[in-house]
């Protein structure tokens, strides 16, 4: 078992989850593995009330915090890992291993808060979903049957992350962005690229034909790796260059 | 993944499971982790059939042994490991930790028949089913909730077993860009930053006043660490927007 300390810096985030079982099969390993604090973000009302209410729900899941969107449920995180089935569609993203994609979890939860995210049963996390991550994180399973049961997902990852391993003094680094930082920063870059010209304002407020380029730009922002200090630098910078451009 | 040899040497054996769910979810995770052969002792009957008929059922619940006793179940391996959750009642045996004792099973699998073993949900193996192993692994659960549901046991130990050992050859990583695509990003931003009213002009051209500035902007864009890719995308931006600030 890690330390206290370190199983409290995990945020467990369950996206859309449809089934209450998996949902308690989720809080289950959770404690199993002593990683407390769960978050679960628009998931169907009846499911999570269901698991919540049900006979033996561990206090964690009396305790989970619900959000709207995924954005909210990460904001306060400074890693954010998706976890993936493998045949992912998204090969933006640096896929690790779960062994060695553990490890370098484990090194970041002494000092950072890092969120796990997995997706719903049917889906796993859309590219949306995937956006918001810094990498992915695979179980590696056998080609012929790639996807696996939620709640063993999630004990298979918990098991892995609360690994003892040969401990590892966190080398001495600067706080990075949370992701809230990060989401502010692409939110103020899109609005000046699209004052300047470089993307296409939408054809009305609900159309999606943007979304592929605004993912991108999210994407660019997660892999930069930035710290919590330079995001700021940047904020600054774009803050202006948004401001000439308007004026 | 194990090659085929090994992953063919392993023998799940189920003792006494009493719920279709679990069996299912067990069968769920072999196949994900490629282990094919199951083997239940003494099911309940009913759980048993249920579980082999529910709509997709791994074949390899289908081709499942059924036996009347441990001993015949685990006969023709030669060792035999049972699964503990931790506070068990049985101190003549070698406890071992999964992820040692993932490491010994592995060792065996190449030439030996294995058989690893699940007791009931409720009561884990008897007295009288671990008289029947050679040693007992242990998932390292914590102390305030150490018993797991039977599926996810499965799973993590299973995810344990099928490890590669040697590490996974690492993915291509994007290649990075040049010190050249760097500085002329650099040198356009600065312009951006200029034109904006965020970096004060030079008084003459030899003046060194805005140095500091200059500097500080040229270590940040090194720090991001761009692949030659998201430079290239970022030149793209800033050459917009520099664009429309000048006209």
């Amino acid at each position: 078992m890690r330390n206290k300390r370190q199983c409290d810096g995990l945020r467990v985030v369950l996206v859309n989850t449809r089934n209450p079982l998996n949902i308690g099969a989720a809080a289950r390993a959770m404690s199993n593995f002593g990683f407390l604090h769960l978050r679960v973000v628009n998931p169907f009302e009846l499911a999570f009330r269901e698991a919540r209410s049900a006979v033996g729900a561990a206090p964690l899941l009396t305790q989970a915090e619900e959000f709207k969107s995924l954005a909210e449920a990460v904001a306060d995180c400074s890693l954010v890992v998706g976890t993936s089935a493998g045949g992912h569609r998204d090969p933006q993203h640096p896929v690790r291993d779960l062994r060695q994609g553990g490890r370098m979890i484990r090194k970041r939860l002494g000092r950072d808060r890092v969120a796990l995210l997995f997706g719903s049963e049917k889906r796993g996390l859309s590219n949306d979903d995937l956006s918001h991550c810094h990498w992915l994180l695979r179980v590696p399973t056998r080609e012929e049957h790639r996807s696996m049961n939620l709640g063993q997902a999630v004990a298979v990852c918990l098991y892995e992350l609360a690994h003892e391993g040969t401990s590892i003094p966190a080398r001495e680094k600067a706080a990075l962005a949370t992701a809230g930082d990060l989401e502010r920063l692409t939110s103020l870059l899109l609005s000046a690229l699209l004052a300047s010209g470089y993307l296409k304002p939408k054809v009305d407020s609900k159309s999606r034909a943007r979304a592929p380029a605004e993912e991108k730009i999210r994407r660019l922002i997660r892999r930069m790796n930035l710290s919590a200090e330079d995001a700021k630098l940047l904020l600054g910078m774009v803050r202006q260059i948004f401001w000439k451009i308007k004026t």
